[in-house]
């Protein structure tokens, strides 16, 4: 059964490479819980809710992972951590509501719960306090890069609401995926390298790692739409597919299945709503090679984030993200 | 006839206080404009549509004056400019999303033409440029006040979602229009004297300035929601009380006529869904004293503002910023 809890998560089944930062991750936590302190008492209400339902804080681990192998502050990496994740936090409030979502991990969204309108402000008092957090990093280059990816996040979002129901190719795939994750999984890393006034090669290669991990995670993630048990994800099988959303599994099986009927029919129509028998071809795409063959692109790039660390001398913080690079492609939920 | 764009309003009828900073009040509305450059096209259409219903400028005007009156340099006072504009811009289209607003300065709103998605989105788009506008002035006190300007901003907004169709008193309307219009007012001000490196005295009587004007340009919207003309406003008269919200002539007008047969209604039950006769309510107000009354209030606060300049030696953005004050109280649209 999944487990929703993010304590209770950690407590089960805690990766290794969490022992690192434990207590910083602790404080994170923290610190997303008090940012509506002092506010209307029904957005406190709305974050307990939003972090209640967990999540692995997987953006914030890298940033406090990175932070403190390049001997960054450790109070100015669990404030920068925290902005990330909340950044974060603030695009799922948006997202659950334009996709209409009622379930995240297993758990109701906010705007299963609360108006539209009241979900739209509460995921812009979020991406305030999100903001707010990246400023009292004191480093206006964090300030700027971590702006700029909001746009970039955004932006993906907006390409794929008008891109809906089409054929998309690799390009626009890959492109989506980049503004949708590994944008901010760049940005966690990066950002961590800027905050310890580490040399720009430093803060390339800890970006090219975030990179990297970030493409690998949204495959997975992709995968696991196709495969995963409907408790688990919290959604049903197929979600993305069911939305008009072309992952690198589908994209893979048309590849190789040309003569397949819903291939023919979509290749033939260029939309999804020509799509006849969608649970079929979520059942054909969940039996076949592809997601395997998915997964071994997913692996390439974990290969390539942990080549980006090969510049830096071994650490324990090292490990850890070796150790965080694997774990992307070895999680099932 | 209301004239929505910007730029022949500005022909028509510039009051003299524009006339300091007209060069770069252009460059402002540039930027604003390029902002969606190499995103989405359809982001840009968004701005463009927002954009061109135009509006007065005030608050990157206010940023201009007190920047150019403090010597801050033009460039960096641009981009602040523009940074506080835009963030005024990204809440309006969160707010006319949430109240179905369908016009704003007679123009039709961007929700109007587009998805509740696509309008949640290039609000989050404009936060994210606006953030990065910011971020671009290289001073992280700026950042971190304009931060939490959203914060409060936002705050007011849910609060005023959760307060409607109740009764409220003035401490409740001063916390809103506080929170709605001031802060933002009091920060366009006080982020341009930190911008000039100015010191802490001048940036509080800057804010003073900017919270007290701000106070009193709200006053005047809630006085001309019940006395402009429908083609003006661009929306329907008494739209406020019809929508649930009690501003400062309604609650002026409640402490003078208890025994009117709405207020006696209002007053029994405390929530305005029993108002059996709205427009006759909003009739009765804007024939009464009570618009003048309010609008005398709102003049006391423009003479706190002009007070808060005594200090400052007399110069052509004092005259310009004097003058902007008295233009808050005498405009009509």
């Amino acid at each position: 059964m999944q487990v929703n809890s993010f304590i209770l998560e950690m407590q089960l089944s805690v990766p290794d490479f969490y022992s690192q930062i434990q207590p910083q991750l602790t404080r994170v936590e923290e610190k997303m819980r008090i940012q509506a302190e002092n506010y209307h008492p029904d957005l406190k209400n709305a974050l307990e809710i939003i972090l209640s339902s967990g999540g692995k804080r997987i953006r914030a681990t890298l940033t406090l992972l990175c932070g403190k192998m390049l001997g960054a502050a450790a109070e100015q990496s669990v404030t920068l951590a925290s902005a990330i994740e909340l950044l974060h936090t603030a695009t799922l409030v948006h997202d659950d509501l334009i996709d209409g979502s009622l379930l995240r991990r297993g758990m109701p969204t906010l705007n299963s719960q609360w108006s539209p309108g009241a979900t739209v402000l509460t995921g812009d008092f979020l991406f305030a306090r999100a903001a707010k957090l990246a400023a009292e990093t004191n480093n206006v280059d964090v300030m700027r890069i971590f702006a700029e990816t909001l746009g970039i996040i955004v932006n993906g979002e907006i390409a794929q609401l008008f891109s809906k129901r089409y054929l998309v190719d690799r390009d626009n795939y890959f492109s989506r995926i980049y503004a949708k994750t590994a944008s901010l999984f760049e940005t966690a890393c990066k950002s961590a390298a800027i905050l310890s006034n580490a040399s720009l090669e430093i803060q390339e290669n800890l970006g090219s790692y975030g990179y990297n991990i970030g493409l690998a995670f949204q495959i997975v993630d992709d995968i696991l739409d196709f495969n995963g048990e409907q408790i688990t994800l919290g959604k049903p099988v197929g979600s993305d597919l069911r939305q008009g959303l072309l992952t690198l599994p589908v994209l893979i099986f048309l590849d190789r299945y040309p003569e397949d009927s819903n291939v023919r029919s979509l290749m033939s129509h260029g939309i999804l709503d020509d799509l006849s028998q969608p649970s079929q071809f979520i059942h054909d795409i969940s039996r076949s090679e592809v997601l395997d063959m998915a997964h071994q692109e997913a692996e390439k790039f974990v290969d390539m984030a942990i080549s980006s660390l090969s510049d830096f001398i071994e650490s324990k913080e090292k490990s850890a993200l070796v150790e965080l690079a694997k774990y992307i492609t070895a999680r099932n939920y």
